[in-house]
């Protein structure tokens, strides 16, 4: 496509919108994430000789048919809600603007990050949220789909407020502390619990967590509370529990460590856990200290993906739109406006706030280049983690509660109501489409 | 864990198993792969000076403490399941044995890249067998889990034997055609259909499919098919439904084209669809003649994780279990042989096989080194192909039929029940563990 508009001058300004159509149906709320990501790529993109010989040989033409494309570059704008903000459905969480073959060619690059980092910041979120401040780790990394997602998810996890990682790369980056943790295999390879244990203790650095369910859990307890009795209280930090009846053997161990002096050791549970099981043993006032999430975190697994998408909405100062059934969209570029209430506006951009209301979108490129100057990856991180905390804090129970949750769906401005309406009528007699809705369906 | 084992002598030989505890209930076999990502870091990871300073940082300890970690690399052996192949619950994709720390140490890769690769290329198999002959286009790189796993799903679905890929880099390294599409940005930006089709006639090098959602479907169908009838027959690819009632615009749209003389146009259907999608689509008969499937299909969507584990089986010679709840696991190096049936045995290593069966796992790495020699992506890609058209040749239709599958429970070899019941006796007295099943009990 981007061929096609160079060989045919179709080079004019173009805006495409980044947002998503519908949350998924468990999803009060989300968190934009995946910007930084590509302002990376924004600006470091180009075309050369290699990249055109390339792609051609991808598409089996002479290299000479994909002439045009060489020294392609991203030299357009990007408007955008800054990392760790909550959006909603239908709310552009980016606008490129660019001579369109730049802005078509940025789309799958794009996509890929918003919508994959979002949807693993907001999964995330709900984990700190469910534990209700109780520490939330990171354990995600050998069950995300790559390596590149599981620095995504330890970034989420960091974005969200979890207090540490297993990824020790991630924990570099993002400034996050790594967490060592001791395995099953650790026990099975001494063939013995106390020895294991007591070989830990001794030679291990740092923190003294024990796993006390590789054979049978409550006598591993009575071992593992022995052991931390004879270790300076700073380094007994507890026991983890990572299979059976969690609940139980968490009140047990709970009940064990008290007795024994350690009020201040913890128990960590972990083994499959997702936000709904933290809720559930939080509800259940478990005495849980700290919670270990991986693979359904670290995956989103009960909403995997996001409807995101990545439309033209203007071209050459012409605002468009699709009317494709169930996909049509609201045209021309857009600013949302946020009032305390969280009652959202998605206006057109430049329209004066509804009173009260900050915009949500911000200039982060102009002309190829960033606004402000790139930061340190746990600097943004940390920034990110700020805004979380303050959208946090307005977000009502409805939105936030992680069962049967109730996200609110943002009004258009009546600039917007009016530009689709009228862009939607002069579409119908160029392309005899039927009565639409005049708008946006979803 | 590495640190202690290098610290305390544990640096006997160990080995591990990695092994899917359950199929998701939506699967009826995995197909394995990850493997040649596997050999490439096992090949070449080295703790180095830099490495350890910054292990060193992440865990917050002085870089002495870590100083034994130095110069750790993989020196063991790898036999494993190779790509392509069909398998499942229970059965080793992959064992490794090499001294404990390194063993250990290559756990988080190890499991990330075989779990998630084996996820996406069962997903992409299901997506081949759906389609029943028509070919299968890959167009998830947006919105998979970084671009790390968009590269994954590609070879995935080149493993599986999709006809072509949007994603170019793939294309590329695996060997696989690369598609371009025309987007309804396209259409949406020069603002009228037919110009739009007209211009990607004539400026679009390579075949033509045309996009005719973006309005009025039917509308786009009649222009679309004027327009192929004056393309030459090799480039009249046909058309691309993406939105509505795809059976009821695909059947229009095939009408239309055959009316006008186009038997070989074909009609490309898209936009959210999945393995369901398409078997429902083959199977009521509608006129489509090639699929794109993306979103759902690169993230794995009903099933983005497997219950994959890496567990310590062996060291120093002595077969190891864990009895966790619901954890337990078969002890010892294991081999799996398949007879044509599929009525496949879970077996000690070494052991002779059952009569007319065949062994699944081969060594693939010896001391450090690969057997065979490494080879181009695409070869390797290609293999894995073949292994799967042959394993499918030999699946019984409850294995692989889509909804509600029968997969085999392979069973266990006399020799591994009586090895397991051995160790879960001894292991009793040690951990006093309760009354166990004696075996696995999953």
């Amino acid at each position: 496509m981007a061929l096609v508009y160079l060989r045919t001058g179709m080079t004019r300004e173009a805006t495409f919108s980044l947002f998503v159509r519908h949350l998924p149906a468990t999803r009060g709320f989300l968190v934009a994430a995946g910007l930084e990501s590509v302002l990376e790529y924004l600006e470091t993109f180009c075309l050369g000789e290699e990249e055109i010989a390339r792609l051609a040989e991808a598409y089996r033409l002479p290299p000479v048919e994909l002439e045009p494309l060489r020294g392609l570059r991203f030299t357009g704008d990007v408007w955008a809600v800054p990392e760790g903000r909550v959006v909603f459905e239908g709310e552009p969480l980016l606008e490129v603007t660019a001579p369109l073959p730049e802005a078509q060619f940025a789309e799958t690059f794009v996509l890929n990050q918003v919508s994959h980092q979002t949807t693993l910041t907001s999964k995330a979120a709900r984990c700190v949220l469910a534990a209700a401040g109780r520490p939330v780790i990171d354990f995600s990394l050998r069950r995300c789909h790559g390596v590149d997602a599981g620095m995504h998810a330890a970034r989420a996890a960091a974005i969200a407020g979890f207090a540490a990682t297993s990824n020790v790369a991630a924990a570099l980056e993002y400034g996050i502390p790594a967490t060592g943790t001791m395995a099953h295999s650790f026990i099975e390879a001494f063939g013995d619990e106390a020895l294991a244990f007591r070989t830990f203790v001794e030679a291990a650095p740092g923190p003294v967590t024990l796993l006390v369910d590789t054979y049978d859990t409550e006598q591993a307890v009575a071992l593992a509370v022995d052991l931390l009795r004879g270790v300076p209280a700073e380094r007994a930090t507890g026991v983890r529990l990572d299979s059976g009846d969690l609940a139980a053997l968490a009140r047990g161990a709970r009940k064990t460590l008290d007795e024994a002096g350690l009020p201040r050791s913890r128990v960590l549970v972990s083994g499959g856990l997702d936000e709904y099981d933290v809720h559930d043993l939080v509800a259940a006032g478990v005495p849980v200290d700290a919670f270990a999430v991986g693979t359904k975190v670290g995956t989103s697994a009960d909403a995997p993906y996001l409807d995101a998408t990545y439309k033209l909405v203007e071209y050459d100062g012409r605002p468009v739109m699709k009317l494709s059934t169930g996909k049509a969209t609201w045209p021309g570029r857009k600013q949302v406006y946020r009032a305390r209430t969280l009652d959202d506006v998605v206006a057109t951009r430049g329209e004066p706030p509804p009173e009260g209301a900050q915009p949500l979108l911000e200039p982060v490129m102009l002309r190829g280049g960033r606004v402000a100057r790139q930061r340190a990856p746990f600097a943004v991180v940390a920034d990110a983690h700020r805004r979380w905390v303050t959208d946090l804090d307005g977000l009502p129970e409805p939105v936030r509660r992680l069962r049967d949750p109730e996200p609110p769906t943002p009004r258009c401005s009546p600039a917007l109501d009016a530009l689709t309406a009228r862009v939607h009528d002069e579409l119908l007699p160029r392309t005899g489409a039927g009565s639409g809705p005049g708008r946006r369906s979803g």
